[in-house]
């Protein structure tokens, strides 16, 4: 009865399954539950209690033109979305932003190909090597390897990697574990992509900024737009970010001006929350994120705890310097590890009482562990808690 | 001198090339003038003078989630602007649009490759050839190529291919030489894509519904909003309609929301503009599209005829079932040969004049033609008819 319900478009190796209940809340109390996505819809109460001061207004004859400013490498980015990325890194000061070029994406998924595009080489008569340590996002296998490029290729774990030409992957704090990583590859021929879509104050302790030739941010994780379809790249290579931008020019001739219009806007009153005077409390969005997550933490650890049926990965706390005291961390997913025996594969344990999420085996791992997502809505997640409870 | 103002990011076989000038308008009588793109910002003073009715306003916690409607087939549609797809498609009769399944896309180069990732079976041996009959739309061949994937390659002139499995493009009014176009090949095992990116009555006669398996529109071309990067596709074929939808889960996880729902209220205002009883016939977007192209066609053709240097296609007229009467082809891009003799290569020349343009050689053809956009702002346009005029 569950099966006929929970009707996905599964696709063998693929990162994504839309079913009938993605993105929409609980009905009832016996309905099912979906975090199989990393959708960021806890968010939203953020930005209704922010009222007007998120809202964008675009005139008809606004942004038009293919072109938003010829003298940037990026000439599809623009001058105010950029402005606001610099603001935004310098206020949390999770990474080196100012006299770095600056790529915009839809979404950190097209940053991620641009990425490839730009570090394989178009000439090579073998693609180049894509690895990233176990776990790794689910998404980088299946995105580097749809189109069959001649360019690169997936190539899996990293610490099993045994080459010195390759891209490496680097996820910090990691999707799905949420730890902080660094590369496990050394070789001078050796290439890096860092993916810091989770590095901000709500999910971990900024400890300093980074640095890295190539970083990925996303709009989804930082604020909770997902539905924007907006990532940036920080870039220190001139030729890469030309690159990356040509990457852009040839997959989609540059990126929704709306969605960049509409995340300047978003992510000045993000900074606002922070650098002008008179502000309220409520309306700082790392501390409202880093609240609920702590609290809902805190309460799937104590389910953990009380039923035994589960573990969940211990994090060192650290100090944050944009908070300014020590923390713990809070990640966007947790990851689950059936405890419990006989059961080998927890997503299909967890499929039978209604709760849908990723399994292992998509991340590089055993089916003993699932990924869940802890961004939805309040309602879902307080279910997802009362049915891990009753679980017999 | 002259090169060093025209410093272009070119790209050998590649379609973009960005220069200092592109987007932006001449600011004296010697200035640059930059035709090279099919930059529509002609379409600005009409939405100027919609004023207040083309604006949108979008909350700051709207459309967060990257789900859109999950009982679609392409689930990041928004609803609203399906509705008005149809609604415009209606009311022009340029396309069947009931009854069809509508993918979005960030722009219709992202359609293009969704559809050549569609119809390209995902265990061949060989990846599928992709054609089109010269003159070509420049952007074929190296969005085609640019991932050398393993699924599909560009395979140039359609007339010139001898295979039966084949995916062929028909542009119809063609970019660049604005003919209507029909497919060239005739297999059973040919896949075919209708780009009707400027079957639009200021572009062209609307003579009937177009009623194929995948086709093709943006915004860019029909409303002039290029910078919102969108477009969508009608698709008969429910599995390729999953497959289409598929291949932009895998690139951008969708597409933005912010843009659909501008593009929503856009397309309302062109549609209302026709529909509702009390409107001003200033606030019709095809008949003002046509009124200015139809007149920048003569005064063109007037400076072909005195000077004699380069020739224009002529069109047959056609009865236009949209404006119920008789009309004339007033394209997107003229397509000029040069007919002065000794001149090999007419993009050079007139780059010499500081007027950039398409060459031919882009398009499959001779380098006596360039291609070159009657989009542009009327001052570009004006500077435009006057230095034609006064070149030796």
């Amino acid at each position: 009865m569950v099966v006929e319900q929970v009707k996905g478009v599964k696709v063998a190796g693929q990162d994504i399954s839309v079913s009938s209940t993605s993105g929409s809340k609980p009905v009832s109390k016996d309905s099912i539950i979906n975090l199989d996505h990393g959708d960021p819809t806890m968010f939203e109460s953020f930005w209704r209690t922010m009222g007007g001061q998120g809202t964008v207004v675009i005139p008809g004859w606004q942004t038009m033109s293919y072109f938003s400013d010829v003298t940037n490498v990026c000439w599809f980015l623009e001058p105010d979305f950029a402005l606001q990325i610099r603001r935004l890194h310098n206020l949390v000061g999770n990474a080196v932003a100012d006299d770095r070029h600056i790529i915009v994406g839809t979404g950190s998924t097209q940053l991620f190909q641009a990425a490839l595009y730009a570090l394989s080489p178009s000439d090579a008569t073998e693609p180049m090597s894509v690895v990233s340590a176990v776990p790794y996002y689910s998404s980088y296998s299946a995105v580097t390897d749809y189109l069959r490029s001649g360019l690169f290729k997936w190539a899996g774990d990293a610490s099993a990697f045994t080459g010195d030409s390759y891209i490496e992957i680097i996820c910090s704090p990691n999707n799905p574990d949420g730890y902080i990583k660094h590369p496990v590859l050394n070789s001078k021929k050796g290439k890096m992509v860092h993916d810091l879509a989770y590095y901000w104050p709500q999910y971990t302790a900024i400890t300093g900024p980074a640095d890295n030739d190539i970083m990925l941010f996303t709009v989804s994780k930082s604020t909770g737009h997902a539905g924007t379809r907006l990532g940036w790249a920080l870039v220190k290579d001139r030729e890469v970010a030309k690159r990356m931008t040509k990457f852009i020019e040839l997959n989609t001739i540059g990126v929704s001006k709306d969605s960049q219009v509409r995340a300047a806007q978003i992510l000045k009153v993000v900074s606002d929350g922070y650098e002008l005077p008179v502000t309220d409390p409520a309306a700082r969005l790392f501390d409202y994120g880093r609240r609920i997550l702590g609290y809902r933490w805190e309460r799937l650890r104590e389910v953990a705890k009380t039923t035994g049926m589960f573990s969940l990965p211990e994090y060192e706390s650290d100090h944050c310097n944009f908070i300014g005291q020590q923390t713990s961390a809070n990640p966007a997913f947790a990851w689950l590890k059936c405890e419990r025996d006989g059961i080998e594969d927890c997503e299909n344990y967890l499929k039978s009482y209604k709760i849908l999420t990723r399994s292992g085996k998509h991340f590089g791992v055993e089916a003993k562990y699932v990924r869940v997502s802890m961004l939805d809505r309040d309602e879902t997640f307080d279910l997802f808690i009362e049915r891990l409870s009753s679980l017999k």
